[in-house]
């Protein structure tokens, strides 16, 4: 595709992951190279400042597609999200009249069901496909077919922990107060375990009641986020398998709430809400 | 001034200070209160995202005048990379014709002379004011007329440096090697140093000839930042002070170059760029 010397943009957010959405109407003809669009636009100071850029576009095999790039300009997988985004962007902005959307992503095929108020969308519905709980295939250096509330040895003492993969792995960790835990400290301490050979994700949570969790998050790579899709599925699966909430609970990150749900079909559905922050124009430079 | 539904801006940067730009053709009638505003609209994920937010409307005593907001509400002083910014947009906008700007800002009122290449602003001069270098009205706990080069006492070693004012108190250090300075633990030690009674902006500098300085800043209350206007003035008038350098020197500072000139009337002029970065629309909430 080539590129116009003024591109229009959106900028959206849901519970705080904000990225810079672009409309192409043909990602197969690839940028020659996307990654420093990516970081232009990406940036805070100098572009329109953003966790990424997404490019929405047709697609062959379904009925849209997203690409997503990360401000560093690697292509990510698919975050939970920035999909949402998608959907409100390509209703709204008069792509499609659905409200059940098809979307190609780098992890497969998704599907979007938005939910509507006065025309305009109030959530969407994101399927983030079925968990994985076998240590070996999360990865987890342990034996068995799970690993479920069992100890592991943090900076000496015993603490202990669920191994959940929503396609990246999760470790899951119930606390009290977690509110006034020093995560940069306490963060690193997980994500660097031996027992994690591609690092962890660490969600820190409290159970409120059967269909409430408050929970904090430490990415691998990136430490505290306001908010992680695929952390919060993983927080759900976790309670279940547990037997600390039922099947469908709210899930509270620092930058809002998501509805999560372990479908009686195995796959883990999220649900949340999605904003057009504003759009505007960016001469390229 | 009464707020519309949806707020078109312009989002411009000049050596990293980026701020978001509206017109208001009356800023006498106050806007009851522009705190949330400022914070909405500055913030990095859920609104535009800037250092602050810049009003610019009509004057009584100027050309045209210029209030300053930062990311947390309060009202801020006049900023010179700002200013740089509210000449172009005002030329570039169609507001004015002019090339001689005179503007009413917190601090006064400053001249802006803009530089044109076919009819776009390649560069802004702006009029920062005159320097104050007596101690006590830094402010300073020392005696004297001047504080050039003299030692103070940090974490046990003796250190120089040249203390100015430029409406706010600097102090600037010559240096080897500014780029492998461990800012965070070394900034701190000069701004709570009991010598200054409100802070200081501490400037690291590395004198590179006569006609060019390298400089890092720490900014009291902010931490190191890409670009100080007000440091990068500090800093030509401590090398003048200490024959280091001409009256008329290139600063090159983190985000970019600023020409600092300490001229025949007394006053220090700062010239440098400014970019818009994009335009937008933005519905507020």
């Amino acid at each position: 595709m080539r590129l116009p010397q003024k591109l229009t943009f959106t900028k959206m957010e849901g519970i705080g992951n904000d990225y810079v959405y672009v409309w192409f109407e043909d990602l197969d003809t690839p940028l020659t190279d996307p990654a420093p669009l990516a970081i232009f636009m990406s940036d805070r100071n100098y572009g329109v400042g953003g966790d990424g850029l997404v490019l929405i576009g047709k697609s062959k095999k379904a009925d849209f597609r997203m690409r997503m790039f990360n401000n560093d300009g690697s292509e990510g997988n698919m975050c939970g999200n920035a999909s949402r985004c998608v959907g409100k962007f390509l209703y709204e902005h008069g792509h499609t009249g659905k409200t059940n959307i098809t979307l190609e992503t780098k992890s497969g095929i998704r599907t979007l069901e938005l939910t509507l108020e006065n025309n305009k969308v109030a959530s969407v519905t994101v399927d983030m496909g079925r968990p994985i709980v076998k240590p070996a295939d999360i990865p987890m250096k342990a034996d068995g077919e799970t690993f479920i509330n069992q100890e592991i040895l943090v900076n000496g003492s015993c603490i202990k922990g669920t191994g959940v993969s929503m396609g990246n792995p999760h470790f899951v960790v119930t606390m009290h107060d977690i509110a006034s835990l020093d995560l940069p400290a306490f963060g690193p301490l997980f994500e660097y375990h031996e027992l994690f050979p591609e690092r962890v994700n660490t969600e820190f949570i409290e159970v409120l009641s059967r269909q409430k969790v408050r929970m904090r998050v430490w990415e691998r790579g990136s430490g505290e986020t306001l908010a992680c899709g695929t952390g919060a599925c993983a927080v759900l699966v976790a309670c279940v398998l547990n037997n600390y909430t039922d099947k469908k609970a709210t899930i509270e990150l620092r930058g809002g709430e998501l509805v999560i749900e372990w479908a009686e079909d195995g796959i883990v559905y999220m649900t949340g809400p999605a904003r057009e922050v504003f759009s505007g124009e960016i001469e390229l430079i």
